[in-house]
């Protein structure tokens, strides 16, 4: 008889959040058989990266696996899910891709942009699929995105539940609830393991259903006498439907501001998941000929983000679109951890443009998480009733409270795996353990690339931002004799006040460094790095501050 | 082809929360066919009904059709759900009843009470039971006593959705959680129509679980140098084990106060549900003689029902317990509304015995709802999807309530059937509409037995209490001749100061009315219906208040 064992890796997703992607692997007698692949999405590093824009998972550890890669599911629309696909897609051998309708629309769109093609496949949610030996039924779910779903994965191991991002939405705006039966009955047949989110373990009760928003969109906009101006994440669809129903209500014309946002609604009307009558859609550029009152705008920038739609609004720096007194701007989500500021920083800009602004505190009603509370979680484990429990889609915290809320459940510590990245489960069919750690590192994106910006970088753009800069230029005839008194240069470090003394100062120092060496300075890579130590030395003894310290060599 | 129908006949347990009792009636061919009679309950009026101890349904509209019962399922073993079962079990026929564990205890030992034998049945939560053309499934769910269960009755017609009183607790204290599996199944099977629990349709989110009593309990004791008093419900066996275990860990002897208490534990306990070590059994003569610190006493009375275990205390009329300062007393309940004075004026009472008082309002952990809230309900609704709603178990506001929730969900009005009593709902396989009225009414039981207190009876005792009551006695001798003046009795109706005059100037008008008629009074009735209403008025017109005025004649 074949004997089976099935490993699980989670090559991002797990501690931090985003950058969500699993790996399933499947052996048969010890060698590997079958691959699925859930997720392939960007991250948002909890700890903020310096001119990083996003990163990516590392998937280097399948590249001699490509073989065995059967298919990619990706869970549902947003792009901590689904948008690093692109960056991977080749690499991983062009694997078939299988997504919901709207998840669909968007990672095609997706792919436009990167001029590539990709085998993507609506599923079918009755339909039972096999990849290789998994066997695959996919069960609806709510979250803040319609179309996401949970997968039920059967493999000859056991079956495993892989619980992504959800809450259980009982009055979702648009679309179905959860299919109940379908949950309950994974956990009926029996599970293995159940992977879950646990991004609201930290909250009590049950989360609030979506269609709240929707009657405080209403309430708002009735009394607003000037411009309606939501603000969302722009892939939040039903968030944004809501707000364009309650706008067909009141007859106010609808515009859309951002790149993402425009993006994003144009796809979802596109596939019928956004309908706006004709008489209602509008342009930026006719806002201010219209009455106040017949407007409504959705802009991007929510997060407070630099440059973003709102941000332009609210510094007066769009050209068609101006704020004005008796203009309502309304929140429709929560600051991210870490952006609290930016977002306070734009309330208040928003406000002295006169604008009435209406955010969480004010007003607990305009914003629904997306994930379960520990009601939720608590509901999916009774639903499903597994042997093994692996917390997903959080930090470490989020993990711990899990935990605790899967122990208070009556279950047992040992049945549980708190993993960071890279770190892996064995199952075979009689237990689950701890594997090999898979390792991963960062990759990370920017304006210029991708993986250009190494771990260097990113410790040089912090020390830059914390400490400042001092470059020198020591000057060197072709003989490689130092012709002058080193040159300094300082950005972010000292007042220019205090400069000249202490850099008359550091310039005795590198003279006594270099001086009784004689007249050719050759190894320059050496008189670099001690020219560089003596100076941070110097400066943390004169400062208590480490600048970066950067020696450059100029030969005349 | 054979054509069936199907009628639901709810004789209690709408509209008035208690008193439940539902018939179903399948009919073949127009004819009926098979009886399933589900709860069989006492009712406790809301609108108070002086010296009535409770009330039952009226069995009238079965008494020809009892050849055609072919069970009774108890849903639980509160007393509302069972306890008029033995005044109705001989003239129903004496059919099979089926019941869980503890309520099949409850029961036998009310009917050894009554001296009575039944045909009691343990049902067994995996099989499925044939009654006629009616197949049964028993679907565990979670309520404040253990053992409670939804029913799922099959059909040729249709299959309903008995949902009785209910909370979708996930982590109740003892026993399992609902079966989630066997509801959404009889969701996804097709349901025609939901019965359901509604009592806490106007209260938001989710039920807290009974389990956080228990810590509770635990808390309050380790802070208490005194004795520790808990009160709640005598059928809340799950609350009172919580009890009892946090007294275990704190190693305090458990006493039982009250009649239903020491009754209904010692049933739990018999059958392994209410398990107390026996070093920590004890009586209540023994409690003064033990450390404070070492006692728990468990006692009715609750609701501050005069001449409970409770009140007694409360009056220091307990010959053996006494309160001192120091004791603490946790009620774990909440009044039923139209008890909160008594109850407020026990808890008064019982401080100014110096105990420490602890409820509701200044612990909001002390009592967790037996019945669901707004989201347990919608839950249910989502699992089960019927195409009609009929709601049980509560009054007119709590099914208006109800019928907004479910309409909130996407149904239509016309799926939903609001009841009252001995109000009928027919069901075919296309459609259900509304049948017949049964008439019903109330039989009331007190301390003399069954039915005997009518509604003249009650109407006396309302008059008694709110106007009080004067009784005149016409003294005649044996030739029926009015020999001395009449005599005034009065209780509750004047002071005693005001007394005479009234009295004397009632005399002159009795004597007004007497004296023209001659010498002697032979139409006894006619007298005394006389002299009643021109007493009525005199005392209406003197001091604006009919006291119930009775007349009786004395032959000497």
């Amino acid at each position: 008889m074949n004997s089976y064992k099935l490993r699980f890796i989670p090559l991002g997703g797990v501690i931090g959040v985003t950058k969500n992607m699993y790996v399933y692997e499947l052996y048969e007698n010890e060698k590997l058989r079958d691959i699925l692949i859930v997720d392939c999405g960007i991250g948002f590093p909890l700890e903020k990266e310096l001119g990083v824009d996003f990163v990516i998972p590392d998937v280097t550890y399948l590249s001699d696996k490509i073989h065995w890669i059967r298919a990619i599911i990706l869970s549902h629309g947003h792009e901590d899910h689904t948008s690093a696909l692109p960056y991977h897609y080749e690499a991983l051998g062009r694997p078939p891709v299988f997504a919901s309708r709207l998840t669909t629309a968007f990672v095609q769109n997706k792919f436009k942009e990167f001029n590539q093609r990709i085998d993507l496949n609506e599923l079918v949610y009755e339909k039972e699929y096999r990849f290789g030996l998994f066997k695959i039924n996919f069960i609806r779910v709510t979250h803040s995105i319609p179309d996401t779903f949970h997968i039920l994965i059967k493999t000859p191991v056991g079956n495993i539940y892989h619980g992504t991002d959800f809450k259980l939405d009982l009055t979702p705006p648009y679309g179905q609830h959860p299919d109940f039966y379908a949950i309950t009955k994974a956990g009926h047949d029996g599970l293995l393991c159940l992977m879950s989110d646990c991004l609201g373990s930290d909250r009590e009760g049950l989360t609030l259903s979506e269609n709240i928003v929707g009657q405080t969109f209403e309430d708002e906009m009735r009394k607003t006498k000037g411009k309606f101006i939501m603000t969302t994440f722009s892939s939040n669809i039903s968030r944004i439907r809501q707000c364009v129903e309650a706008a067909i209500k009141f007859n106010r014309k609808i515009v859309f501001l951002g790149r993402s946002m425009k993006e994003n609604t144009r796809i979802a009307a596109e596939i019928g998941y956004l309908p706006i009558p004709e008489s209602l859609n509008t342009n930026e550029v006719n806002v201010m000929k219209l009455s106040p009152n017949k407007v409504c705008i959705i802009a991007a920038g929510s997060q407070g983000q630099f440059g973003s739609a709102l941000s332009k609004l609210a510094n007066n720096r769009n050209p068609n679109v101006k704020i004005k007194p008796g203009d309502k701007v309304v929140f429709s989500s929560d600051p991210i951890p870490g952006s609290e500021n930016e977002v306070y920083a734009l309330i208040e800009e928003l406000s002295l443009m006169g604008a009435d602004v209406v955010y969480s505190d004010i007003q607990d009603q305009l914003h629904a998480s997306g994930h379960g509370n520990q009601e939720d979680l608590k509901f999916l484990v009774r639903f499903t009733d597994p042997k093994y429990f692996i917390p997903i889609g959080g930090t470490i915290r989020h993990q711990h409270q899990y935990q605790k809320l899967v122990m208070g459940l009556g279950y047992k510590k040992e049945q549980l795996f708190l993993l960071d990245e890279g770190e892996t489960v064995w199952f075979d069919q009689y237990k689950a353990s701890r594997g090999d750690t898979i390792e991963t590192k960062n990759i990370y994106v920017d304006a210029y690339g991708v993986g250009d910006v190494g771990n260097v970088v990113l410790r040089d753009r912090k020390t830059l931002a914390t400490e400042g800069i001092v470059a020198v230029f020591l000057i060197l005839d072709n003989q490689g004799k130092l012709t002058t008194r080193p040159k300094f240069l300082s950005r972010g470090f000292v007042y220019e006040s205090g400069e000249e003394k202490l850099f008359n100062e550091a310039t005795v120092q590198v003279e006594k460094l270099l001086k009784p060496r004689g007249e050719t300075l050759l190894n320059l890579n050496n008189i670099r790095k001690e020219v560089s130590d003596i100076l941070e030395n110097f400066f943390y003894k004169k400062r208590g501050r480490k600048p970066l310290v950067i020696v450059d060599i100029i030969q005349i």
